[in-house]
């Protein structure tokens, strides 16, 4: 998507140089920097300290992280501890660990390739893979929206609620739950977005907000406990959120906060769908591991201070500890539906087990 | 209650130089500063910018405002005059109007007396009032979190998850939904409070947390959005919040956010408790405007910087607008009981009515 009129993706591999660019998420909404990853390193940093985030963006990181790995050492050991460091940086997400099985497996089936080559050209399938995703999930999330227009006999607009970034920054481009949006906003029908803003890392002022204003798509930043009451007053007519990781009856793990907007939209009847790549699907396990990250978090902020330099400011009362949950896990019987990039199918294990029969 | 070992009160009449003084609530966490208001507009600007906020202060305190104007001016258009300002600080609070018309009732009372001795002398009667009010709200809570001690079977801790802040500072002593705790403490019941930071303004961050310290009650900080998966996961055993007014129908208005806690209280079936004094009651309407404050507040937030000093830091893109309703309502169908001084009862109509019967 364009950034002051420049197409960009979130990351992206320049051949000029041989060197592997992200933007660096951290920075956003105050500053925009792009940033090079040269080593296993760099990228386990990124994406342990969400540099990179989402999980589409998370697993592409992940397969070019294995590629910087073997680019200065070669053979299974380097790989397989490449591999587990890079599985190692964010337990909850699914398809990273799907990603760097997807250039393991590459590297195996062409042995008598050089590792390092098999792995770059394998990630970068990877992010051809995730962009062509997206924007089927796109197309499939565009029909409700249009139906909502339709049925608000086109006048006005349509409401849009979504929590964290689940937009082209979260993946490499269109993202998940905003594909919708960009599509639906490309074929003319005038949306709004409602913005959590996702405490504690507020993914949805920082960069849900700072992605809709690039693309002059009208938003209004909200706190996280707003939501409810916009509900309750009639003035959302459509929640869409992204999934870090899909169980195989139809639980969605996503950001903390997540549930909480599942149930409000229950209770107001506001349709609540979830976008999602089917790699980020777990079809193995029934529990999912809730990451716990530093409280750091919670009880400190970081913003553009009145000298206009990114400061971080302390919330709390020194002493007062925090808890810092990253995730919840929303039942499918509040989702409305699953859009992917194969369809859109019930949250349920009929659903999935559905929608399993159409990824060959 | 203690501030450093020493007792304080929210707001006091000083009578060796007949000043009003209340703690700064803006100044809290990371400073204790005592404000003197001199003026009707001091106390305007105390309630308007939160340097006093919660239901029952918010009462106490535009009665000693109204006492200030007619400290300098006397006759009814300048008590009308005051009246009205004060009400118009916060358009939710039910009992800023409820106290007011206490002070001018008396007013009209005893017109033989001077008009600012019979509001001074009102004011400190709302003040007493309001201590016993919370103090028995406090001992009527108490035998909640004793049953969940004994259902515990005296293991480990009664975990309790508030919103904002319905602590001491929200009152003049003791507090609402905090007064239950309080007691809980004093009668040796093992507690630990989940402290909801409460975006946008952090009141819980901010003020619950300061004040659970204070008093070395055992207590974690998480973001608005943790409260549902913490229930989820059985940690939390009841919900206990304020109330900014309640409708006779039993629906609760409180800091926007609330609405979202009792849903998932319901949802995982977690007692969910609601602490007020009759006087947030509101037995005449059935709809509660809801008080639309500053998008500053949603864009912007306070902390200390890195240098130690108190600092406002921008945490959204300039250009992305905001929106900050201060409340939302709860239906009465999601609230287990309503906490009052005279008892608890349902939030329903028929329990709104027998609350009345015992209000005479």
């Amino acid at each position: 998507m364009n950034v002051d009129g420049i197409p960009h993706r979130s990351i992206w591999f320049e051949d000029d140089t041989a060197t592997l660019r992200i933007i660096d998420q951290t920075r956003l909404p105050h500053e925009f920097v792009i940033a090079a990853l040269h080593t296993l390193d760099d990228a386990c940093h990124a994406i342990g300290s969400m540099q990179v985030r989402g999980a589409p963006l998370i697993g592409v990181t992940a397969a070019f992280g294995l590629y910087l790995a073997l680019r200065t050492g070669s053979g299974s050991a380097v790989m397989m501890d490449a591999a587990a460091r890079l599985a190692a940086t964010r337990p909850t997400a699914v398809n990273l660990r799907w990603a760097l099985n997807r250039v393991m497996t590459a590297i195996a089936a062409h042995p008598e390739q050089d590792e390092a080559t098999v792995a770059l050209a394998t990630a970068r399938v990877l992010c051809a893979e995730d962009v062509a995703t997206c924007s089927r999930i796109g197309d499939h999330g565009l029909p409700l929206i249009d139906a909502l227009w339709q049925k608000k006999q086109k006048q006005g607009v349509v409401n849009i609620l979504t929590h964290c970034n689940a937009g082209w920054l979260a993946a490499v481009d269109w993202g998940t739950a905003l594909a919708p949006v960009y599509k639906a906003v490309a074929a003319g029908i005038p949306v709004h977005v409602w913005v959590d803003e996702t405490r504690p890392r507020n993914q949805g002022a920082s960069l849900t907000a700072w992605e809709l204003a690039r693309q002059q798509i009208p938003h209004t930043v909200i706190s996280d406990n707003a939501g409810g009451h916009l509900m309750q007053a009639g003035r959302v007519d459509l929640c869409l959120v992204g999934s870090d990781r899909t169980t195989r009856q139809g639980a969605v793990c996503n950001k903390i906060g997540t549930y909480l907007k599942a149930l409000a939209a229950w209770d107001n009847q506001v349709p609540f769908y979830v976008a999602l790549p089917l790699s980020t699907i777990d079809w193995e396990a029934d529990s999912i591991p809730i990451e716990e990250r530093d409280a750091d978090e919670v009880t400190h902020i970081q913003g553009l201070n009145s000298q206009g330099r990114m400061d971080r400011v302390r919330l709390t009362p020194a002493g007062s500890p925090a808890l810092n949950h990253a995730f919840d896990i929303t039942p499918g019987r509040l989702v409305t539906g699953l859009i992917t990039e194969n369809g859109i199918f019930n949250a349920s294990a009929e659903g999935l087990a559905r929608l399993k029969q159409t990824d060959s």
